[in-house]
């Protein structure tokens, strides 16, 4: 264990509480791919977790003892936050706001618009919210002045100046998530908004991102809209202080992971989709997201079909997707749109017994890890993506050789480019070229490919990322 | 007149011709704000211009000749396309697909798609349209090598590499007047078409655009997209050469501009406008483009009202807005949008004998510019713009010190920032907010921003913005 304290941030913690059928409180798992993978930090650190309430059952916890216990080593500190502020900042400036901001979606000619209901979510709920985490992280700190804390994602980009402001000489670390977009895209929030993101993220210590194409991104914008400087190693110079940013790709814990792939679960899975899978698998796994470029797949999977009828009957796409932030409008529309286009490309190329797109919309982890045992091309075509796990879980565990066709702008494209094929996200024809390619590839080719995918993630897991992030936490020590 | 012979290549030229009633041929001006601007030249230089055919009568003119006669002193070179070839060129590259990426208007999580279409309309409509350009480029150096080639605009990328493999001793400059994105939203483009794009505009000696905006992203894309790099002296170096870059935002022909507004049409149209106008005008002048921002500056107009009620019964907008690109799916809905919200705000805010926002959608430059005389407020808030014109032409010819309400985002903010209220064009809200500044404002800052206005535009017109290429040009003479 690492002899230094971390006092880890984020919206969504590692467990939410819920009641049992006897009405007895039980710790669930936190959703949500961050929530797991930072969970690895429980067993090696002493740790204080602050996170949102989110159930009925997390607000009690946080009321009766202004936190609760982890299943591990850790001291979980849920916030009960005012439910109209939480609604702002989660649901308003969080989501779509940010999300659709840093991954380039909205259609500027009619969206966003941003009105009196965006002005107050902002101020009573995103700057609110973020200054109660603040306040809570202050109470830890003075607690153990020596502790690091460790702010994750872009619902909590204004907390660490609040920190800073209360004190000074905090040691302070943000994880970005998601894609850091270049400063024009930034220009879509109010100049005071971007630039208290922007100064927000610059109080910290070290800022880590996924690739180092976010990063040179973040280091232009901040240069660009607060006159940030470089200071000449790398680091970033911002009212008198500096900040280091760094990129390191998360990953997968992989023991773990390769341990719940031989899980009875998850092979009696495999086992029923064995007797009804087709003779070439195309598979994807996503939310149903916007950012995930679902419908273009579909567009691409039946011009695949078109245009090279060989595969016609013997090939079919397997969507396995995550229901997603329903209650957002852009959601539910995209939700709609999934669902045509899988619909047209069936009535198109479909008949008896056999179904080109099978759309499968549930939050179903166990299908998802028997499905990766079984694809034989694996598509991963997201408009932009901070990383994207699926294109490491995939390969880790995959069975068939199967060969990984890739976004150029997925984040996980700056690692594993020599071993996928490459698509652009918008170009449906290059997509159904590259499926044909990736179908027709020879087996020593694909042999050849895959073990290098799964030796990569091996070999840069969940425990390498969080080392490297905890050197440097140790080097920034005050 | 300039001693150096310019070959001028823009895919509209400076005249058009028809028929008469008489079926005799004549010569009308091309539409279009940049063959209007360029215009300028020819008196200036001994110019041979090459444009697209676009009438029937063009055609007629380029089998007839290889060419046609312009008005004043300048020879027209007019090409007639194949009209697949130029649909292709013209549609579906140019606009919408450059325009909107160059503009930042995808919302990517469902458009553009790129399919064989795209594809069809890239190879044989785009390349092979610069084809034709950059053979009779050719055709005209041959007769005089020491001719300057000035290219124009987002149509003609392709054409300068073209022209430069042929004849790599030319002199290549070249104008964009449009946006230049950064790095990422090329990706919307496949890694082919963006490469070309960017080497065909690097294989001029010169590159200009409106500001030091577009300049900076050009300089970074290209050095990310291509590899190129800076020579150390603000060119770029590529390929073996070097390429100026320069900001020179273009302007108005103001003498010319400031006695059409004195002519009798105008003055006629000024006082029919002044017996039905509010008390006080707001107007905007655009075309009805997405990139223009007309449905939220509706939006922000009723949103005035609603928070401002002083301001119902007295204040109205006025909105000409020139129909545009009507073919295009994308404009036609933005048209439809447009007459939806303006009636929206009319049915909420209207009564007997006030009309909130009066929307006119037609070609009537005459009206345009006496509203320019007359408005208190002018409004332009485009999501993304080249330069602007309307933010220069309005205050030059105003007579009612009125005041300008000027997006960010338009290349003509860089320069008239001290002088007019800044918009955020996605911020609702903050247009509402500035509207009402600009109303309220008191009449010695009115004067003085007004005057402040006319006088950086006399001072800084189409002249002085000619002057400066041209002063580039001899100087990269061979």
């Amino acid at each position: 264990m690492s002899p230094r304290r971390l006092i880890v941030v984020s919206n969504r913690g590692p467990v939410s509480y819920s009641r049992d059928a006897d009405g007895r409180r039980v710790a669930g798992r936190g959703g949500g791919g961050l929530a797991t993978a930072l969970r690895g930090l429980l067993a090696r650190h002493d740790v204080t977790w602050i996170a949102s309430a989110l159930s009925e059952e997390d607000r009690a916890v946080a009321e009766e003892a202004q936190g609760g216990l982890d299943e591990a080593s850790g001291r979980l500190l849920l916030l009960a936050h005012d439910p109209v502020a939480y609604e702002g900042y989660y649901n308003v400036v969080s989501n779509p706001l940010l999300w659709f901001t840093q991954h380039y979606l909205w259609g500027l000619g009619s969206a966003p618009v941003l009105d009196a209901r965006f002005a107050d979510a902002w101020e009573e709920g995103y700057v609110s919210v973020n200054q109660v985490f603040a306040d809570a992280v202050v109470v830890e700190l003075d607690n153990d002045p020596e502790a690091a804390v460790f702010f994750h994602d872009y619902h909590l980009y204004l907390a660490p100046r609040f920190v800073r402001d209360a004190r000074p000489g905090a040691t302070l670390a943000h994880f970005v998530h998601i894609p850091w977009p270049q400063s024009d895209a930034w220009t879509v929030l109010p100049p005071a908004v971007r630039e208290a993101v922007h100064d927000g993220l610059l109080a910290n210590d070290i800022v880590g991102v996924h690739t180092d194409r976010w990063r040179r991104n973040l280091f232009a914008s901040a240069c660009e809209l607060l006159g940030a400087a470089s200071d000449g190693t790398g680091g970033i110079a911002y009212r008198g202080r500096t900040t280091t940013l760094v990129s390191r790709p998360i990953s997968v814990a992989c023991s773990e992971f390769e341990a719940l792939a031989e899980s009875p679960e998850v092979r009696e899975a495999e086992r029923r989709l064995e007797q009804s899978r087709p003779e070439r698998l195309v598979l994807r796994v996503d939310r149903t997201d916007p950012s995930k470029n679902v419908v273009r797949g579909f567009l691409a999977f039946g011009l695949l079909l078109d245009r090279h009828p060989e595969w016609r009957g013997r090939a079919a796409m397997l969507a396995l997707l995550n229901p997603s932030r329903e209650n957002v409008a852009e959601y539910a529309d995209y939700r709609k749109a999934i669902e045509r286009e899988a619909a047209a490309v069936n009535e198109r190329h479909g008949h008896d017994g056999y179904r080109p797109i099978d759309v499968r919309i549930a939050d179903d982890f166990t299908l998802s890890v028997a499905a990766y045992r079984q694809y034989d091309v694996l598509l991963v075509n997201p408009v932009f993506d901070g990383l994207n796990l699926v294109a490491k879980e995939g390969p880790l565990v995959n069975r068939r050789d199967g060969v990984v066709v890739l976004s150029e702008n997925a984040g996980a494209h700056d690692e594993l480019a020599e071993w996928v094929v490459t698509v652009n996200p918008f170009d449906v024809l290059g997509q159904a070229e590259a499926l044909h390619d990736a179908l027709a590839m020879d087996e020593a080719e694909r042999g050849r490919r895959s073990r290098a995918l799964a030796e990569h993630v091996r070999s840069h897991d969940l425990e390498w990322w969080i080392g490297g992030l905890e050197e440097l936490l140790e080097r920034s020590s005050a």
